[in-house]
Order: structure tokens, then C-alpha cells, then sequence
């Protein structure tokens, strides 16, 4: 018989997916331009051009070896890379050893959930929170445990998560800068945390990993993203190139297992054994062979700063009020009734497409995805206004 | 706590795969042309001149369309790209809808036994089988049920599946062209198969899921691979485009979900909510768009028959024994002793790297891919008739 959990997965797809289904068709009925899109981080920034002229010169290399398969954690060359990377960016020695390529964040955060986590397990993730964290932990077979952030600061709430960790514990989801919110954690904060894992670890004899999901790393206005493997050593990064290097579609990412922690070979084998459990052979070859190339250009954060300039200014000139965003591309912004599915629907009435709080385990906001073109934004202000006077007509 | 099946499956690799990374060492120790590495599928066709002459045209179209997120079964226009095909190639009306885009038939398999199976279910697979089905059956929770093909012929033993059936039975995978074997299964057989498999619905009230494994489809010798769907309504047809575009590395294929059978919808649903809850998003943008274009190119079988006649000719001169290959690029030769491992061993001192039965279920046999260069195959030959002298000798 069917899996009934994967029915209900299929059949009610994550609220992110179904808006951005919902624009394409959209945009198909009443114009491209009619239609103000803040549903999905897809970047609206072009990979380099350095991407495009690695893949043409890629194409006058011999067929057979650039598409064959790679060893399943990818191309030796590809890890070395990707930890040369991590120790010129942030000093720590980094060993290929313990770089597994994946087919971007998603793969990353399936593979190490199901790595650390047993059925009957506990993973504690500080809400709001990107929607599929649920989803994952789930096909682990363990449990979510949210705990939510301060208000308004977003930063973690240390104390009520030292609260929550139970000799069942296996990991917490941190996910900075963070999506849906656009939160930085101080390094202050995340010492906080560090502290409060390691007393329970101490007091349960458990092992309790932190899983940094960290796709948006480099997309900061000003603010430090401290380096988590150097706070706490039980931690395993989850890196995507998907808006680095504007690759969302060609599934590019990795995990990271620091060596800093003691039982490091363990955890790679178990993060190996996960990867192959779950289907996954290896990374697009062709990609890893660009990754090499290119890792280490820099990501066009410009286009997002203005972005974010415009936006934040125009709802703010309106009366819209939302968190400041430190890093991301995403806008926490406070819905004008306290359902945020209601106020997310009547945006949309008004052609404006944002993702209502309630799918992230929030309540009373709506995210707004400001990875688009500037003209969207500057567009979508009569809308805008137009959704703020409908709740202040009388 | 880690998870000890996953530290299980990462710290013990599976066979194929430890053979090809030894290659990969062996290769660079001893000189390439040393190594007479029959060890893994990895097609040494290149792909054709029109995948690389498309990618190179889709290099001058918008970074950003081109390698934006798609839906997550894939893009529209690659699914009703599949669907064309399925109609063209075997005359039943296929709609994209259907179709779902995946990493290769990896990820199709690993998606449908999660999608079809559920905790303790049962899932038969004739033997020798591919290494991974236990793996990915254990991971929907389900367990594996081993009927072995009937011998010398290898087809499927019918009356011994149908025994084996239980109300527990949740699927079946049938590989034709099989892998390792190289048998494909007659018109007749999978008619008796479909039979059996219908007869054990009706008697139990159950849905039997027919999971037909087929990268090899393409890669035959003059043999008719009969269209599984048309013979038995409620199959999943898992197609990959790694050895007939020769792109093992890119991981793309799909699953077909026949519409035939009588709960169509419902079913994928389940196969879209397993590709969700296992972390796929979906498979490259970039090859998606080569689907499109590339997707009727007709597989070069031509240097995989030549190798299949010099390698069995070779074998057959100084004595082996090996079952006829109708299909694939696998050879299923006997050992020349009871313990395929032993005899696996010995062929390595040889420089000989061929996989042991005993790693698809099966006993006293290993298997050779004759996928690899002409040269490497005659090269091999003075190492083939030292390793037949070598149990000769007395």
C-alpha cells in the first residue's frame, strides 16, 4: 500500500513551491510585469560570467571523463577545493576528507538529519524556520522541537533552548543568516549556545550536533557571521552554491563535518552512509568541475543591497512595519491582521505574491523574497499602498 | 546519537564502488594501462556531439532563467519531452504530469520504494540483483525477499515469486536488461509475472507495485525488451539517461508513473512527497534543457557489441563459462572455484578487478562491465588466461 505520509507530502506541497507555481501561471494569464513575485529565493542576481566561460571551455574537454561518475563524496579535487576554501576563509584547517558534495543545501540538511538522528529522536529548531527543516526530521523518523526566537531581535533564546534539550536531543538546526527572517546570530549569542549544548551534553552523556545551514553566508550588508565550526566543534555545515554563484537549479552544495570534533570519522561515515541511503550517487560532474574553477569568486551582494534599500523604504513610507535584515534576501515583514494567512491571501487579490508566517512556524508576518528585479519592487508599490488602505478604510 | 545504519553503510561501501575507488589508486600507482579495471558502469561512449553542442548554444542564453530552480519535478517542457517519447517509442499515451525528473535511477529507485512501501512491508527482488536495491529498500523500512532467477537462463522464476507474495508485499523491481546478469526477460515471462502478480491482488486485496529498473533499455543486442507497462498496469518505470547519453556523472532520469493503472493521482502524490521528504528540489536546470533537446538521440551500442564479442570470444578460447549477454554492458562469468570472493581476490593479484556474485545476492559467479576501451579488454586477455592457469595448474 502507499505511503500515506508521502501522499500527504505530495499532495499538499510546502507553501513556498505552491505560490511560486501559482506566479508562473499567474504571469501567464495577466502579464509578467502585472504580477509582484515575493515568494521564492530564486536569485535574481546572473551566475558569473566566470561560470559561463568554465562550462564553454569545459565542453572542448573529453566527454567520457567529464560526465562519468565522480567517487560519491565528489572529485578529490572538488573537496580539495572546497577546503581550501574554508581554511583561507576562516582559518581552521580544513581536510577534504571531511567535505561530502551534495546536490545543494536540501540534500545537505536530508543527508545530515538522517546521519545524527535516530527514530524517536529529538531536533530542536528555533522558529520561524525555513518550512522543510519539518519535513527532513521527519524522514528520519525523529521529532521537531521548536523553540522560539526572541522578539523582536530574532536571536536565539538560549535559555529556553537549554530548556528544551532532553536526553533525546540529537541536533539543532541554526540558520544564520537566517531564512525566513534575515537575522545575523551574534557571536555573543552563539557562544551562548555553545555553552548551553556542551552543559547538556555533560549532563545527558549525549552527543548533541548543531547543523549550520548556511546558504546565504555570503549575502550580508556589514554585519560578522561568525564561523560555527569555531564556536562549537559538533558541528556539521551545510553550504549551497544556489545563490552564491546563482546556481539554484544545478543542486551544488556541501557538508562539512569540522574535524574539530571528537568523533569525526564516525560522522563522515555516517554522513556518507545517509547520502548513499538516500539515492544520492554523486553531484553533477560538471558542476563540481565549475566549483573548482570558481568557488572562490566573490557573490554580487550589490544588487541585493539596493534591493533591499528600495523595498525596505518604500513599506516603511507606507507604514509597514518588519524586521531590518542583516543578511539574506528575505524581509520579515508584519502582516496587518494577526492571520497571516488571511493577509497573505489578500495580497494576493492585489497581485502580490509573499509567503504567510504560519508555513515557518511563526505567526502574524509575512516573508518577502527581495531577490527580484528592481523594477518588480519599484512596481509594486501602488500595490502595496493600495493592500495597506484596505485595512485602513475606516 | 549517530545513526548505527547509516555509520554502517558509510564505513563499508559498497562493492562496486570500493572496487572502482581502488582502480582509481591502483591506476595511479602502477600506470593505467596495468589496471584491467571491469569494475563499475561507467560508459566509455562519450556523449553525442549534440549534448555538447547544445550545452555550449544554452552558455549564450540568460544565466539567470537558465539556472533558476524549476519546478520540482521538472520543467515542463522536459517532462512532455518524456511523455513524447514514451508515446513515440511505445505507443501509449503518456501525459507529463506523470512524469517527475530525477537524479538518475538511483534517485527514481530510492523515491518509489519510499513512495510505495511502507515500515515492514516486503519488497521481492529476483537475484543476483544491483547492489543498492537492499539499501534503499531498508531505507522506505521495508524488507528485502531474495527469489533467485531461474538458472542457466535467468529469467524470472515466476512460480517461486508468486509463492513468495505476501499480504506484506508491497512491490517487485524487475531489471531488464539486468545488471549484472545482461538477461532480458521474454514477452512471456513478464506476461506470467503480470498473471501472478494480478491473481496475488485479487487474493489479498493489496496493490503490487512492479518497479521496472530500466537504464539499460537501450543498450541491447537484438533481443526485444517488451514495455512493462503495457503488460502490467501498475508500474513505475525508473529510466535513466546515464549510459544511453552516456552522462552516468550529470544524474538524469525519471520515473514514469503508467497511467494505466487505477490509482494514478494518488501514487504520484506519493512519488512527489518521497522526492520531497528524501531532499531532492530538482535535477539540473542546465540538463533538464539538454533533455529537450537531446532526448531522441539514439544510444551508440555499436562499441558495446564489439566489446562483448572480443571479451566473450577471449573468455570462451581459454575455457570460462558466462551467460550469454542479450542487453547491458555486463558480462556474468563463473568463478573458477565455489567462493566468488576468493576467486575476486585472486583476479585482483592479476590486476584483474572484476565484482564478486556474492554482492548482488548471488553465488560463484563475478561480474565483468564491458563498458571500458577495446585496448583494456584485448590487453586483459595474457591476465585472463594467467588467472585460468593459476586454478590449473595441478
Amino acid at each position: 500500500m502507499l505511503n500515506e505520509r508521502m501522499i500527504g507530502l505530495g499532495s499538499a506541497p510546502n507553501a513556498i513551491r505552491s505560490l511560486f507555481a501559482y506566479g508562473i501561471k499567474r504571469k501567464a494569464e495577466i502579464g509578467e510585469d502585472k504580477v509582484f513575485d515575493y515568494s521564492i529565493g530564486n536569485p535574481s542576481v546572473p551566475a558569473p560570467q566566470q561560470v559561463t566561460e568554465c562550462i564553454k571551455r569545459l565542453m572542448d574537454e573529453d566527454p567520457v571523463a567529464l560526465h562519468s561518475y565522480t567517487p560519491s563524496p565528489g572529485m578529490l579535487e572538488a573537496r580539495q577545493a572546497v577546503a581550501n576554501h574554508i581554511q583561507r576563509e576562516f582559518g581552521v584547517a580544513a581536510d577534504p576528507a571531511q567535505v561530502y558534495l551534495t546536490h545543494g543545501a536540501a540534500a545537505a540538511l536530508a543527508i545530515c538529519l538522517s546521519a545524527v538522528a535516530c527514530p524517536g529522536d529529538e531536533v530542536i529548531v528555533p522558529t520561524p524556520y525555513f518550512t522543510e527543516y519539518k519535513t527532513w526530521i521527519e524522514q528520519a523518523g525523529a521529532h521537531i522541537v521548536e523553540v522560539p526566537c526572541q522578539v523582536p531581535s530574532f536571536q536565539l533564546d538560549v535559555e529556553a533552548i537549554e530548556a528544551a534539550i532532553t536526553p533525546k536531543t540529537a541536533a539543532i538546526i541554526v540558520d544564520s543568516p537566517n531564512n525566513p527572517v534575515g537575522a545575523i546570530y551574534s557571536r555573543e549569542n552563539l557562544e551562548a549556545l555553545a555553552a548551553a549544548l556542551s552543559r547538556k551534553e555533560a549532563e545527558f552523556g549525549t552527543k548533541i550536533y548543531l547543523i549550520a545551514d548556511e546558504p546565504y553566508r555570503a549575502i550580508t550588508y556589514g554585519d560578522e557571521v561568525p564561523y560555527i565550526p569555531c564556536i562549537y566543534p559538533r558541528t556539521l555545515v551545510c553550504y549551497s552554491f544556489s545563490k552564491t554563484l546563482s546556481l539554484p537549479g544545478e543542486r551544488l552544495g556541501y557538508i562539512y563535518v569540522s574535524n574539530l570534533m571528537d568523533n569525526v570519522e564516525e560522522t563522515t561515515f555516517a554522513i556518507q552512509g545517509a547520502g548513499r541511503s538516500l539515492g544520492y550517487i554523486c553531484c553533477s560532474a560538471l558542476f563540481q568541475r565549475v566549483l573548482i574553477e570558481c568557488i572562490d569568486l566573490p557573490s554580487d551582494v550589490e544588487a541585493y543591497r539596493v534591493n533591499r534599500e528600495i523595498l525596505t523604504q518604500g513599506l516603511s513610507k507606507i507604514g509597514y512595519e518588519y524586521v531590518e535584515p542583516q543578511g539574506a534576501f528575505y524581509l520579515w515583514v508584519k502582516a496587518l491582521e494577526d492571520d497571516d494567512l488571511a493577509f497573505a491571501q489578500r495580497a494576493k487579490e492585489h497581485e502580490l505574491l509573499v509567503c504567510p508566517s504560519s508555513g515557518f512556524g511563526g505567526k502574524g508576518y509575512v516573508r518577502m523574497s527581495y531577490c527580484i528585479a528592481r523594477e518588480t519592487i519599484e512596481n509594486s508599490m501602488p500595490a502595496l499602498q493600495e493592500l495597506w488602505d484596505s485595512y485602513h478604510q475606516d
